[in-house]
C-alpha cells in the first residue's frame, strides 16, 4: 500500500476508535473547570463530611438535594481570563440539602478545606426534592397493607402484578402540611406499561418522615383497562412489523469535528462547557463563539439550563385534581435522567458522557450515558442563493450545515422528555424538547365515546382508559452575555402606521420601534398578542454601523396557562404566567418554581422575585423563557407516543459584522466510499 | 472471496451506482400517472398546436402559463380504484395562458385528440404570469435608453457593469391599467452580488406589450453602496476562511428505502406522487399511508402545494411602495425553481429529478435535479421510554427515526425559498420553509446609525445600505381527504373552567371543546389568540372506540398581516387576512390570489370565494394555511442570509387505533464499518 493510502487508512481506523464511547475520558485527562459538577469522589467527600458532622444523630440522615454552589460569577469570568497553572483555584463549594429529624438543612460545605460553612434550618414551607430510595419504599407500602390487599382481592387481582407510583401532593390551601406523598398502582400482569393500567380509584398517602401509610382511599370500581395491546417492548410485539426502515451510518472521514476535554466542548466556532446537577439535568455555561474577523472568541451565554417544569392535569376530582408536578424541584430532572441506548437514542457517531449525583444516603450514583454528543448532518444549508440576473451566468453558491447536538433524555415516571441543545455555526443555538413516553391515563368504566355524556376530562384512548388532558410548560434560565455581562431586554415592537402624506399610492406601512426594558415589570411578556422581535442587547457595544449588538429570542409555537390566576396550582407556578421574564441576575435565583417546591406555596417563585421591580437595563440580566405544549391526548398517543417536538431559537442579530458563515466552505461529502469489505 | 461476500460486494456496489442520479429514470420506465405533469413532448405538442391554431397572427404570441388541466378529481379517484392496462386512461388536458395582441387567452386543449377544446380572451383585471425572456428583455432596455445612460455617467459608472432587474408594480386604485414592469438596476462591478448594489433612486417603467420604456425617474443622488464584503463566491473570498465542518457521508448498505417510479414515490408507509408545476412548484398528490392493522393504504391528502406567496416591503416612499409581490402568480414559482446542485442542496446519498415548463415561444424548458428525495437521518427518535418503576428492572426501548425528505427550492430575484416535505413513519408531514438568498436594500447616504434621525423602514446593514423591514406570507392548498372525500374541520378549543363544586381544592382546569364548522365564516381563524386544536376529521368514519378519524394541523411561529384591510396591496393579497381557511373542493380554487395576480386588484382571492359562504361540514373541503414571517433585518442577513426555517406539522389525531409505528423497529446502524481501503 502506497504510504499516502498508508497515513490514510491509519488515520480512519483511528476515526473508527475514536467512535467509542469516551465516558471514562475525564478521568484520564483531568481538566479542572470551576463549573464541573461535583465528581464522585467529591460526592463522597461530602458525604462522609456531614455524616460525620451529624456523628450520633444521623441514622435517619437523607440527602435531598448535592450539587455544586459554583463560584460567584465575577470570580468565574476573571479565572477564566486570568487563569494559568500557577494560579489559585476558584473556591470549590458544595450546596446540600438534607433531611434529619423532620427538619430541613440547608449546608454549605467548602471542598478545599473540607468543611461545612453553614448549616441552617429551612423554616418555610414546602419540601426538597424526592429521593428515589424513599419513593421506592413508599411504593412497597401499600403491598403490605392490609385494607389495599383487600381492595386487590376484591377486584379479582392478583397483588404480585402490582406496581405502585408516587405522585407528589401539591399545596391546596392547608394550614399545615407534613411531607407525604400520594401513592397510587397499577397492574403489570401481561405488560410492563404499567402506567395504563391503572387501579383507579385507589390513593395511599404515605408520610415519608415515618415512612408509613397515613391514609386509605378505595373510591370506586371500575375495571382494570385490559393488558392487551399495551405492550411496546419489541420482544413483546408479534408481526406484522413495519414499516421497514433502512438503516444508514454516518461516516466521518477525518473524525467527528468536536474536542472534548473533561466538561469542555469544543466545535466548530463554539465552545461551551457542559455541566450536570441532579435537580437541572444539563447546563450549558460559558458559550463563546468565535468570531472571524475579530479573531477572538466572544461570550453568548454565560449558564443556561432548564430551571422548572409544570405539568398540571386537567380533572379535578378526588384521585387526580392534586396531579400539579413542578417536575424539576420534586423529582429533580437530573436524577430522572436516563442512560441512553447508543444507535438509537443517539446516532451510531455520538460519544457519550456520564453523570453523577448523590443518592439518599449520599453516595454517588452513576447514570452512564447521561449525554450524547454527535454531529448532525439532517442535509440542512446554511444559506444559499442561484443567480440568474446576470446575463450570460447563472451562479449558484451553496454550504451545506452541519451542528452539534448534545442530547440528554429525562424520564419522570411516565413521560419522557428529550432535551436537545443544537449549536449551530452562524451562531444560532437552537433548544428543543421532545416529548414521548406514556400518557398517564385514569381508568373509567366506559368502552367507546357514545356512552359518556359528561366531561371525562379527556380522551378515550383505550378501552376504559381515559387519557386526561394536561399541561407541559418548560422554563429556561438564560443568562446570556452577549459579548460581555451588562445586557439590555430590547423588545422591538412591529407596528402599523398609516401613511399620511397623500403622496404615496400606499395607506399603510408597519415600523419597528425598539425599547429597552427599565424594569422588571416592562419584561414580563405573553407571546403571541403582538409581534415583536426579543433581543438581549448589550447597548455598550455596537457594531462599526453603529447598531447594539444582541442575540434574538425566535419563540417555536407558544403556550400560556388556562388556569385561573388563583388557582392552587397556579400559585405555585406562577412562574408560567409570563412567557418571558427578565431578572437581575442574582446567584440565589436558580429555580423558578423556587427552592422547596414539593408542596411549596408559591412564596419563593420568579413571579414573586420579579414584583420587586427590578432595574434591568444595562446590568448583568437573566431571561427566563417558558415554553409549552396543551395536550389532548390522542389515540395515536397509546400505548406510547410518537415524539412531538418543540423549542426556541437564540439567533445572533447584530452581533456580527456580517454573515458569520459567509466564509465557512461546505463540508465535504464523499459520495463514492471506497470499496468496503465485511469482516470475514 | 466468499459466495456471501461477493453478493454483499455486488449488492454494496450497485447501491453505489443507486445513488446516481436518476434524471433520465422517467423515460425509461414509463409509469403513466394522469396526475404527470407535462412531458416536453407534450409540451411541444401544445406548443405547435396553439401556433397552428394562430397561423398568420402569432408573431407575437407568448406563452405565460402552460400547465396540467388535472382530470376531475372524482374520475382520478375512481382511476386509482379500478385502473388496469385496459382501462380507457382519463383525458389528458393542458390549460394554457398566452398573450396575443395585448389580449390574454384562456385555452384548454385536449392532448389526446390533439385539439383546442376553448380558446377564451380574458377581460378582467390583472395580467399572468410573466416569462423570464420578456423580464430579460425588459431589464436591457435602460442599458441604452439615453436618459439612464446618462443618470450612470453623472454618477461615474460604467454601464457595461450595470444589471438591472424587474419588479411588478402591482395595483393602487388607478381605473386602467397597461402591462408594465418597474425596472431597477444595480451595480456588479467587483461583485456578482447586484442586489446589495442598488442604483437607487431610478426607476424605469416599462410596457411590457410594447416592449417600450414608457416612463424614466431619477428621483435622488445617493452613494451606490460598496463593492468591498459583499461576495459570497467562495472564489472571491480571501482567507480565514471557517469555522471547518468535519464532511461525512451517509452511507445505507441496503441502499435507499424509497422507489420511485416515474413520479409516484413509496417509501416505508408512506405513497404519494410528486408533480411540478410552473407556477406553484412541487405538487404532491394522493398521498397515503399503509395501516398496518387494517393491511391497507389509508388517503391523508388529495392534493397540497404552494398557492401564493405574499411578500410586502414596507418602505411608503417613491421607489419602493410598490414592491409589495405575489411571488407565484406574478414570477411563477415553479418557473423560479433553481437546479439543486449535489452534496450541498441536498446530501451525498439524494437522488434528484429533472422538471420541465414552457418558455415563452411555448417549447420545453428543462429544471435539472428540480427536486431532490432523500431519507434525513438527522438522530431523531419515534419514541422512546425508560421504565424504572418496577422493582428490580430498567426497561429502555427507544425506536430510532427515519423520515424522507422531497426538497426544492425557489429563487425569485434576490431571495431564496428552501421547500421541504417532509414525510415521517409515524403519520405526520412535516412542511417546511427555509428563507436565504440576499436583502432587498435600499441604497441611502448614511454610513452610521448615528446620522439617522428619521424612520428609514430598515436596518442599516451595510454602509450606504438599508434592508427594508418586509414580510413573507406563504399558502399551503392543503386538500386533504383523511381518509375519504367527505371530512369537516373541527375547531377543538381549550377553555378554563372554574370548578363550581365546592368539593374538589381544585379552582380551575381546562377543557376541551369540538366545534364543527358549519360554514365557511366559521372556519376562517386568525391563529395565536385563544388555544385551540385544529382538525380535518371525516365524521363519517370512526375508531373503534368511537373517536371520528382527524388530521390535526399544528402551526408553527404565526405571522399575521399588519397592513391596513384597505391598503391596495393587503386587498390583492386578502387571503392572507387569516392564517386559516376552509372552502368546499372546488377545481377552479387554485390559486389563492387569483388566477392573475400581476396588477390584479383583489376580485378573484380566496377571500373572495370565500364570502360565498358555503357549507363545508362533511364534504369534500380543502384547508388552506397561511405561514409567515415578519422580517426586520440584521446585519448577519448581509451580504446573504444565514437560514431562517419555519413550517407546520400534519399529525394524525385518531386516524390510528393505536401508535402507528409501535411496531417499527429501529433502523439497523452499522457502528464500526467494515474495513474500507481508498482506491488506489
Amino acid at each position: 500500500m502506497a504510504p499516502t493510502l498508508k497515513k490514510l487508512l491509519a488515520f480512519f481506523l483511528f476515526s473508527i476508535f475514536s467512535f467509542s464511547p469516551i465516558s471514562s475520558h475525564r478521568h484520564r485527562h483531568h481538566h479542572y473547570h470551576p463549573l464541573d459538577p461535583l465528581t464522585p469522589s467529591e460526592l463522597n467527600i461530602i458525604q462522609s463530611i456531614i455524616l460525620r458532622s451529624y456523628a450520633g444523630s444521623n441514622h435517619n440522615l437523607t440527602f435531598h438535594y448535592v450539587g455544586l454552589d459554583e463560584p460567584d460569577k465575577p470570580d468565574i469570568l476573571s479565572w477564566l481570563s486570568n487563569h494559568n497553572s500557577t494560579s489559585k483555584p476558584l473556591p470549590r463549594r458544595a450546596f446540600v440539602i438534607t433531611r434529619l429529624n423532620k427538619q430541613t438543612h440547608e449546608i454549605i460545605l467548602d471542598l478545599s478545606t473540607k468543611s461545612i460553612i453553614s448549616d441552617q434550618v429551612y423554616c418555610g414551607h414546602g419540601y426538597p426534592v424526592l429521593t428515589l430510595e424513599e419513593q421506592t419504599a413508599a411504593n412497597e407500602l401499600p403491598l403490605t397493607h392490609p385494607p389495599f390487599m383487600e381492595s386487590i382481592k376484591v377486584r379479582g387481582l392478583n397483588i404480585s402484578e402490582v406496581v405502585c407510583s408516587s405522585y407528589t401532593v401539591g399545596w391546596f390551601g392547608e394550614r399545615n402540611s407534613s411531607r407525604v406523598l400520594k401513592i397510587q398502582c397499577y397492574y403489570t400482569d401481561g405488560t410492563v406499561n404499567l402506567y395504563v393500567r391503572p387501579l383507579e380509584g385507589i390513593t395511599v398517602v404515605v408520610d415519608l418522615d415515618k415512612m408509613k401509610i397515613k391514609e386509605y382511599y378505595d373510591n370506586l370500581k371500575v375495571p382494570v383497562p385490559k393488558a392487551e395491546d399495551t405492550e411496546y417492548r419489541l420482544s413483546a410485539q408479534k408481526p406484522p412489523f413495519g414499516p421497514h426502515l433502512n438503516g444508514a451510518t454516518i461516516m466521518q472521514p477525518d473524525g467527528p469535528g468536536f474536542v472534548i476535554e473533561g466538561h469542555s466542548i469544543r466545535w466548530a466556532n463554539w465552545a461551551f462547557h457542559l455541566g450536570f446537577d441532579v435537580r437541572a439535568g444539563p447546563i450549558i455555561s460559558l458559550a463563546s463563539i468565535y468570531d472571524l474577523e475579530k479573531h477572538k472568541f466572544r461570550r453568548v451565554l454565560y449558564r443556561a439550563y432548564i430551571s422548572e417544569l409544570f405539568v398540571p392535569y386537567m380533572d379535578p376530582t378526588e384521585d387526580w385534581y392534586f396531579k400539579t408536578f413542578i417536575d424539576a424541584g420534586e423529582f429533580g430532572f437530573g436524577q430522572s435522567a436516563v442512560s441512553l441506548k447508543p444507535m438509537e437514542d443517539c446516532p451510531a457517531h455520538a460519544v457519550f458522557m456520564d453523570g453523577y449525583y448523590a443518592g439518599q444516603d449520599g453516595k454517588p450514583v452513576k447514570i452512564s450515558n447521561v449525554f450524547c454528543i454527535f454531529e448532525q448532518h439532517a442535509g440542512n444549508v446554511l444559506w444559499r442563493h442561484t443567480e440568474t440576473g446576470i446575463p450570460g451566468e447563472v451562479i449558484t453558491e451553496v454550504r451545506g450545515e452541519v451542528s452539534l447536538m448534545v442530547r440528554s433524555v429525562s424520564t419522570v415516571g411516565n413521560y419522557d422528555y428529550m432535551l436537545n441543545w443544537e449549536f449551530k455555526p452562524s451562531g444560532s443555538i437552537k433548544v428543543g424538547v421532545g416529548l414521548t413516553g406514556v400518557l398517564d391515563v385514569k381508568g373509567v368504566s366506559y368502552t367507546h365515546t357514545e356512552q359518556i355524556k359528561e366531561d371525562v376530562h379527556g380522551t378515550l384512548v383505550a378501552e376504559n382508559t381515559i387519557g386526561i388532558y394536561h399541561d407541559h410548560f418548560v422554563t429556561y434560565h438564560l443568562d446570556l452575555d452577549v459579548d460581555g455581562v451588562a445586557n439590555s431586554f430590547v423588545k422591538t415592537s412591529l407596528e402599523t402606521r398609516r401613511v399620511t402624506d397623500n403622496v404615496s399610492p400606499r395607506r399603510s406601512y408597519w415600523t419597528a420601534t425598539s425599547e429597552t426594558a427599565k424594569t422588571e415589570s416592562e419584561a414580563r411578556l405573553r407571546l403571541g398578542l403582538k409581534p415583536a422581535d426579543l433581543l438581549v442587547s448589550n447597548q455598550n457595544k455596537k457594531t462599526k454601523l453603529g447598531n447594539p449588538i444582541g442575540y434574538r429570542l425566535i419563540p417555536g409555537s407558544i403556550a400560556s396557562p388556562l388556569l385561573s390566576d388563583d388557582d392552587f396550582p397556579q400559585v405555585r407556578a406562577a412562574f408560567t404566567k409570563y412567557n418571558v421574564w427578565v431578572t437581575p441576575y442574582n446567584k440565589s435565583e436558580k429555580w423558578a418554581g423556587g427552592l422547596y417546591t414539593d408542596q411549596g406555596r408559591g412564596d419563593d417563585t420568579l413571579a414573586m422575585w420579579s414584583l420587586r421591580n427590578r432595574e434591568i437595563e444595562n446590568k448583568d440580566i437573566v431571561l427566563w423563557y417558558t415554553m409549552g405544549f396543551h395536550h389532548v391526548p390522542y389515540q395515536e398517543d397509546f400505548p406510547i407516543m410518537p415524539t412531538l417536538t418543540g423549542g426556541f431559537e437564540l439567533r445572533p442579530a447584530n452581533f456580527f459584522e456580517r454573515n458569520p458563515v459567509l466564509k465557512t466552505k461546505s463540508p465535504q461529502y464523499v459520495q463514492n466510499w471506497p470499496n468496503c469489505t465485511t469482516k470475514s
